[in-house]
C-alpha cells in the first residue's frame, strides 16, 4: 500500500483564481482550448450555494470480484483502498471518485468524511453515493454526487481498486492533480497544463458585466447591454463615474 | 430572424384563475376533457414553493449539425435563436424549452435570465439544464428543469432550431400560447382552447374541502369526510356557522 | 374489500431501537446476517433531516388494464384500493408503495395524506410520486420517493392492485409488518424476524465513536482513531474522565 | 406447494382463431374495446417467423431476500417455484414470466425447457432471459424475451415468488388463462373475457386486402386501394372473377 | 395537406457513389469535414447484408395530444400524415422517421410498406418500430429501426406531426433530401451540400487495401500492411503484376 | 509503447476443458466458488452458434480528453493503443474491451479484425461496438458486443487508454490472462486461479443428463428425471445397456 502515488499541488493563487472564475466560465474557456466537455455529469450539487476549487485526489472503483476483495479486507483495514486516498490529504484537496454511477454503494461514511474535513479537505465529487448523510452534511465539506444510501462501499457491486491514478468520473477523464471547480452548476475538471490559460482568458473580467446585469434587471434591451453595444459605451462610462464603488467591485 | 412568430396572450383573469387552480386540479380536469397526460415529466421544481401560470413562449433545440450551426453563430449573436425567444417576452410569460433531455447543455445563462426577469418573465420550464445557477436562483424566476450544468447551450450536442413553434417538452406537446401551470407538483400545459372549461370545472370550489381537511387532520374518518358524506353535511353546516372566517376563505 | 389483511405490529421498543440505530447501521448488520441489500433504491429523502422507523403497510400497483379498472372505480370510491391501505393505519405506521418506478402517477394526494397523518402515520416510502406536494409537505409526514407529479394515481399507466401483501419496492422485497427505517441515507426494510438481532448488534454502541469523531474533526490520525487503536485507549479513558457529560451521552 | 392454482383453458377454436388473427390485429381490436396497450414490451422475438397463441401460465419473480430464499431451496428442489409452473403444463400452453426486466438471471435452462416442450408447451414470453440458449433453440419452443445469460435464475437479484397469479410482464398485466398471441411483432395478452369479441371483429376478413396488396405492390395508388375506394370496387369484382383461387384463399 | 413540401433528389451517380462508399467511410469523411457524428444511433439493421443509399423523405412524430389528434383522423384517412410521406415517393427514396425512440408505436404496417415498396422505395430508417413485421420483411425494403410492435402508430403516445421538414432521428439532424447511407454498420445522414466532397475523398480508393487485407488474413504484420508501409510497396507492385484481376477489381 | 505487458497463457487442455463446459456451467461453478456474477452483461452474441474459450487480452477506453488524445495519434499510428492489443495476439486469444457501453464508437474496423483473425485470434467481447460489420462477419471471429456503428473508435466520446491491464467489461472485472468462455448465453470471465476448480466440478459430467433429456423430451416427469430420482436409476441402467453408443458419448 506504500506505493500510493502522491499528487503535485498547484500554487494557491492558481486555485483561488479558478474558484473566482467558477465552473461555467472555466467550461467555456476550456472549450475554446479544445476540451469539448469537462463537465462531470451526474454529480449534482447537494450542498447548494458553495463554490470550491482544488486539486483532485482520485479513487477508482471496479466491479467487485470476490476472489480479489474478500474477508481479508475487513480483517486488515489497511487493505481498504478508500482509506488511502484520505491519508495524505492536505488542506484544500478535493476527492474525486469513479463510483461507476452505482446507487447502492456508500463510498464514504461519516468517520472517514470527518477525518477528511479535519485534514482540511474541502469537497467530494462522486459519480455515486455517500452514506451517513446527516452527519456528513454537518461537516464543512461540499458534496457533488448522485445520491445517498445506507449501504457501505463494498456491500453490493463495487470494490475500491486504485488511488491517485487517472479515472473517469461522470463521463469526464480526471487526472490526479487536475483542478476541480465545483459550484451550483456542477463540477468541472481543469487539466493542470491548461489552468493558467483558463485563468488568463477567464479572468479578463467583463468590466461592463455588472453594469449590464443591472440594466437588464431593469428591463434594458438585451441587444444593447449583452454584450455591451458600442452605442451604450457612453452610458456605461457615466455609470462608472456615478457608481465608483460598484464599478470597483466589478474589477 | 424577423419571421419569429409572436403569440396570442390570454386575458389576465384566465391566467389568474388557472394559477389559483394549480397543476394537480388542472391535470385531472384536462383528463376529463380527453387529455390523458398534460404533465411535463422530468422538469422538476428547483424553486420550491412557487406556483405560477402564464402563456408559453417556446424554444426548440435539435441535434447539432456543424455545417448548419458553426462559427457564424458566435460572431453574429443575432443568429443565436435562444436570444430571440426572449426579445418579445412580456410580463407574465413563461419560456418552455425542448432541450431533448440533454444534461450537458446549459440552455440559458445568468445574463439572459436576468434580461427575461427584467422584462417581467416569471418562469422557465426546460427538459434540460441552465447554467450560472447561483445567479439564476437570485432572480425572481421560477425554474422547472432537469438540472444544472456549467456548459453553454451549444457546447456538446444541441443547437437552437426554432422559436414559438409547437414543441415536445418532457413527453408533452406544447403549442406557443398554451398556458403553463407550474408548482411543486411540476408543470402542465393547458391547451388554450380548453382553458376556460378547465377553469369552469376546476374552480367549482369544493366548499367542504377545508372543513374536511381539518377533520381528517384530527383523525376523522376518510369515508365520512372525503368526499363529504351525506351524514356529515349537518356537521359541516354547523362548522360553517361557527367558523364564518374559515368558511369565507374557502370560497 | 373486507378481506384486506392487517399487519402484526412490533413492540414499541423494537421500533424505537431501530430508529436509534438508523438505516446505515441497520444495512450493515443485515448484511452480516445474510441480507445483501435491504436498501429501497430510488426512494430519495424529500423531507431532509428526518429519521423514522415503523411497521410497513404495503400497497401494490400493477400496469392498468381498463377492463379491470374502469369507470366503476370512480363511482364507488370504496373500490379504490389505495384508500384501504390507510383505513386501518395506526400511529407510527409507514406506508410502502410499489409504484413500479412510475413518474407520472401521483399515488396519494393531500386529502389522503392528511387523513394518514391524522391517524398518526409517520411516513411514505414510494417507488414513484405523490401529488399535491405543497400541502403534503405541510403535514408531519416524512417522504421518501422518486418525485412529484400533478397527475392522479390511475391517470396514466397504473392501477392499485393489492394491499398488505408482500411487494417489491425500489428493488427490495418488503413484507407487510417488516420494519422500515428511513432517514437522509434513504429507507431500508428490516425483516421482522431479524429485527432483534439487528438491534442487538447494531446497538452495541461504539462507545469510543464520539471521542474518535472529535479527534478526527481536529485532524487526528484515521489509523489511530478509526477504529480506535489500542495505543489510543489510554487517551480515550482520560477523555472520558475529563468529559463525563459527552461520554454519558455517547452511551 | 400443492396450493398452486390451475388455469381454465379456452376451447381450441378460440385459440386457433386468435392465432389466425395475429398480434397486430388483436392489438387494434383490443384498443377499440378499451384496452389501450396489450403489448408485452421488451420481450423480443428470438425465434423469428413463428406465430403462436395459447393460454398463459404465469410465473412471478421478486427481488431476492436471502432469509426467504436460501439454501433449502437447493436441497429441496420442490421448493423451487419455477418448476411448479411447468408441472401441470398441457399441450398448447405458453409460460409468461415476470422477470422484472433482469438481464443477469436465466429463468429457465435446457432441462426445464426440454420438459416443457415435451409436455407440448409451445412458447415462453419472458421479461428477462433464459440460459442454455443453444440447446433451448433446438427445442420446438418459441421464445419472446429480452436476452440470454449463462447465470441461473436465482444467482443475482431474483427469487421465484408465485405461480399462476396475475403478473406484470413488459408493462402489461397478464392474468393466468388470458390468451397470449406472439409473432414477429411481439406478444400481446388478450383478456379471456374479450377473446370472442376480438375474434368476431378481427376475423371479419377484409376481403379486398389481398387484392389491394397486389395492386400496391405493383405501384397502385394508396388512396385507391387502401382502404379500397368505391371507384375501385368494380376492378376488385373483376379481379375476383379472374382469380377465383386467390379470392377464395383470402376469405 | 396539399402543402406537403417535396424534396430535391440528387443525380443518380451521387447516390450510387455514396452507396459504393458505405456508411463507415462516409462517417469518417464527414468527420474530417466537421460533422462530428452523422450516425443515426439506435436504428439497428434488421435486414442484414443490405447496403442502400438514397434521398431522405422525413416524417416527424410528436407526443399525442388528444384535442389535436382524435377521431377525425380515423374517419378521414387523408388527415393521417404518415400516408402523405409516401404519396410522392419515387424509386430509390428512403423514409426517415423521428418516432421519438418509442417502442410501442408501429409507425407503418404492411399495406403502407407494400405501397412504398411498390413505388420503388428502398428502405426505412426509424427511431422506433414497425408493425406487421413478418409481411414487412417479405417486401424488398431494408429496415433500420429499434424493433417491432403489434401496436398501430397512434395507439399509445405519438401522433404524426410533419412531413418533409427537418427532423431529429437517433440523435442526428436529418434534412429532407439529405442522403442516407445504410448498411450493417447502421445508417448515416450525409448533408446534401457535402455529398460530393464525401465522394471525392471517400472514393480515393486505397488501391492497396485488398492487397493488405489478403496479407493480414494470412498473418501479415499490421505495421507493414496497414497502412501500407513504404518497405512493402515493392511487394505490392509485384502482387499487382501477378494478380491483375484482383488488382483491377480493387480499383 | 514498448511497455505493453504481455499475458501468461494457460495450457491448451485448460482452455479446451472450459470450452467443453460452456458459459452456463462455468457461471454456476464460479458461483459456488464465491464469484457471484462473472457474466459480461450487455455483450450479446452476434455470431450465433459459436462456443469459444481463450485467454483475455484487454483494452481499456476512457472518456476522450482532447489535450491527451489529439492530432498526433493520427499522424503516428503507433500511438493508437488499440493496435497494440493486437500485435502480440496468439492463436486462441480473445480480446476483451472496456468500451464504456458506448454505442457510437466503432472499436475495431475490418483491417484490424482481419489482422487479428490472421494471427489466430478467435473472438471479440466488447461492451460497445465494431464498425465495418459486413466484412467483420466474413472473418472467422466470434463477436459478443452491444452493436455496430459506422463511426471510428475515437470519433465521439472515447480514447484508448490502456492495454493488458485489469478492466471492467459489462459490469464484470476482467484480468488479462483470465479465461473467457463465450457462447449463445453470452460471455463469462473465469479467473485463472479458479479455472482448474471450475473444470474439476463442471466436468463431472452428469452421466444421466442425456438420458434424462431424452425422457423429458418425450414428456417424462420432471420430478423423476431431473435430477434423476432414485426410483429411475434402474430405468437409466437399462437404457445404458440398450444404448451403449449414446451412453458412451455422454461421458
Amino acid at each position: 500500500m506504500n506505493q500510493i502515488p502522491g499528487i503535485q499541488r498547484p500554487p494557491r493563487q492558481i486555485v483561488d483564481a479558478l474558484a473566482a472564475i467558477g465552473s461555467a466560465t472555466a467550461s467555456s474557456e476550456l472549450y475554446k482550448l479544445g476540451i469539448r466537455d469537462p463537465f462531470i455529469e451526474g454529480a449534482a450539487p447537494f450542498t447548494r450555494g458553495r463554490r470550491i476549487a482544488g486539486p483532485a485526489l482520485t479513487l477508482q472503483f471496479m466491479p467487485k470480484r470476490e476472489d480479489l476483495y474478500g474477508e481479508d479486507e475487513y480483517s486488515d483495514r489497511e487493505k481498504q483502498l478508500h482509506r488511502h486516498v484520505l491519508y495524505d490529504a492536505q488542506p484544500g484537496d478535493i476527492v474525486v471518485v469513479d463510483a461507476r454511477g452505482d446507487m447502492s454503494s456508500g463510498i464514504f461514511g461519516e468517520m472517514m468524511l470527518t477525518y477528511f474535513a479535519g485534514k482540511g479537505g474541502i469537497g467530494m465529487v462522486i459519480d455515486g453515493c455517500i452514506r451517513d448523510a446527516t452527519k456528513a452534511f454537518e461537516t464543512d465539506l461540499g458534496f457533488w454526487m448522485r445520491g445517498t444510501t445506507p449501504n457501505f462501499h463494498t456491500q453490493t457491486r463495487l470494490m475500491p481498486y486504485a488511488v491517485n491514478t487517472p479515472i473517469a468520473c461522470g463521463g469526464t477523464f480526471v487526472v490526479p492533480g487536475d483542478i476541480i471547480i465545483a459550484d451550483d452548476d456542477g463540477a468541472v475538471s481543469v487539466p493542470i497544463d491548461l489552468a493558467e490559460e483558463v485563468i488568463r482568458h477567464g479572468s479578463e473580467h467583463a468590466e461592463w458585466e455588472d453594469f449590464s446585469r443591472i440594466q437588464l434587471a431593469k428591463g434594458g434591451d438585451l441587444r444593447r447591454y449583452y454584450p455591451l453595444a458600442p452605442e451604450a459605451e457612453g452610458e456605461f462610462e457615466q455609470w462608472k463615474r456615478e457608481n465608483p464603488d460598484l464599478a470597483a467591485k466589478a474589477k
